[in-house]
């Protein structure tokens, strides 16, 4: 299909940001990628063109039913010029997975990583080199039919933009406080908590609210039906250091399949660290805790890569992580993933694609 | 504010189409409202325009983190010529408590209230006439900043659009086959059930997608916790005759408060028919059945006013209602309902408010 890529450069690029200046997701480069889908014609039309508005009908379905799914990846620049994509098709097949769940068309996964390298190509002096910072990759769906019946959409648009993007926490690398979360649900077993949706994060934002009045950066989850067992923190997935050994929470059909969690787990894995994926209970970790037996716990996501939880508030009950520092192994690998990421450490798990500029 | 109304009239009005063509929400009418807001100057510059595409940045934050509200109701034109609609603050206000539960600021009822009428006055000539069909009005709530933190927005327009429309369900008032659901879950207890917002009804699709392939037209939702207690219809809230009384599952959180739920309730009290609002178990219902207590069960909503089922499908335990017939009360319900909504009827709760055009 890419074949038939159109490319439109535009004629008026932008002046670029400060590598200081950047924030998360305030920029954007001087190009899109748009694809459309109609029931008849099925994905077609691949356009590269300048970043510019949508226009779309106010009958359209994304405003009125939600179906819209998004993703969110990373392009690094190497000291020697090289452009990485971290493990790109993990998150375009998860894409699949979200569309599946939310009645959307699939895409072909190899035409979106291809059609992602042409972007970055034509938009390559947007990656910043600067320490923390990268360039973020958006691709998202959005319904288009223009019709108010409860149905799935006929119509869809593929897009992706990208921004240039410094640390998601303005903590940075260090510890955020967090909020555990007694009364809102982010999701539970049957919804759409697995899939990457924009329902997930509006239903979030009240309980964010309500932690930030309190001074917590973030809400811990709990589970829908007996509010206890642990699912994610923001819109992370999160991690226990328990004597020794790594805890997560298991895939159980409301938590994301975060691609820097999955990723995690192998690097533990590959250094014979033991991690382990179960339910864990906020109780035992407060127990854990007591004990002595917490030792470091964080976040992990793609936007953060690795953010450490210095302390945690339960109904009051404050509970303090590494004397509220960041953990050794926390710091270990953060260090050695966003390494891998820049291209300064070997790969030892063939995570990184070169999406290195060819001449368009 | 209505003060600084500005109406921009079309000059290519539409071609309307026949009543017999109409189905639901395939048409708009020439105009349409918008209001913008900002952090800075709250709800502003409300105006009436052409009907016409919504602009919006690509990273515009509906699109990603789904911070959308949206309302239905609808206006009749009587056999002399007033315009009536249903009980439209009821969906203001409600629109309001979805808005807290989003973090999306709040609306001035009596302003959206005016603006609605004044864009009723504009395209009045668009209230359709022939049986079973009004003018829905669909007003809607999406963010508009382009930035891609997970945070509430800092702009956003409310938009009213109208359409034309006949019945709801192709089947008329004619009773429907419904399938009872197991695995996927609408919402639960702390999530944004009661909300009217996107996500909820993307995450209905599949299932109705599954059911519709089995030869059902909706799916019963059971709660997310018990999966045991019945929550809503399709997207209605639903009612059961049981020996004369009259049962509808209890506002929990997660149900939304319907305002067509809510009229029945009333008319039902004001006709002395005794209604019950409580938890109902799907198993109940089915006992209630085997016992010939079950005597009537319809869905309500906005769109399809009442409607009746005809056939439940748990598990493949199929239980037919009144013979697969629509139900003496059903019935009654929805000649009352439409004959007040119509101006046909004596209005003994005052529902209807007079939108009768006013010189623009």
């Amino acid at each position: 299909m890419l074949q038939s890529l159109e490319i439109e450069l535009t004629s008026n690029k932008k002046q670029q940001p400060a590598a200081d200046q950047l924030g998360f997701g305030n920029h954007f480069t001087d190009h899109m990628f748009i694809m459309d889908y109609s029931t008849d014609n099925g994905w077609h039309k691949p356009r590269i063109q300048p970043y510019q508005p949508i226009v779309l009908d106010p009958a359209a379905k994304v405003f009125h039913y939600g179906q819209t799914i998004f993703e969110g990846l990373k392009a690094y620049k190497t000291d020697d010029g090289r452009v990485l994509l971290f493990r790109p098709h993990k998150n375009i097949q998860r894409m699949n997975r979200s569309n599946e769940r939310l009645s959307v068309p699939e895409l072909n996964v190899d035409v979106v990583i291809e059609a992602l390298k042409q972007l970055i190509s034509v938009d390559k002096d947007w990656i910043p080199t600067a320490p923390s910072t990268s360039l973020y990759i958006r691709p998202f769906i959005i319904a288009t039919q223009p019709q108010l019946g409860v149905a799935p959409s006929t119509h869809y648009q593929f897009i992706i933009i990208m921004s240039p993007v410094g640390a998601y926490y303005t903590e940075g690398v260090n510890p955020v406080k967090i909020f555990v979360e007694s009364e809102y649900v982010r999701s539970v077993k049957g919804g759409v908590g697995e899939a990457k949706t924009a329902g997930n994060y509006a239903a979030g934002l009240k309980a964010q609210e309500i932690a930030k009045e309190k001074g917590y950066s973030q809400v811990l989850w709990l589970d829908g039906v007996h509010r206890k067992y642990i699912e994610e923190v923001g819109s992370m997935n999160v991690f226990f250091k328990l004597k020794g050994v790594v805890h997560t929470p298991a895939l159980n059909g409301s938590i994301l399949d975060g691609v820097t969690r999955n990723s995690i787990i192998q690097l533990l894995k590959h250094w014979n660290i033991e991690v382990i994926e179960r339910p864990i209970t906020i109780e035992e970790l407060y127990k854990a805790s007591q004990n002595g037996e917490l030792e470091e716990a964080f976040g992990t996501g793609t936007a953060a890569v690795i953010s450490p939880i210095g302390e945690l508030n339960w109904q009051d009950d404050v509970l303090i992580i590494n004397d509220g520092k960041t953990g050794e192994l926390s710091k270990k690998l953060y260090d050695t993933l966003t390494g891998i990421q820049m291209g300064k450490l070997e790969d030892p798990l063939g995570w990184m694609v070169e999406a290195t500029p060819v001449n368009v």
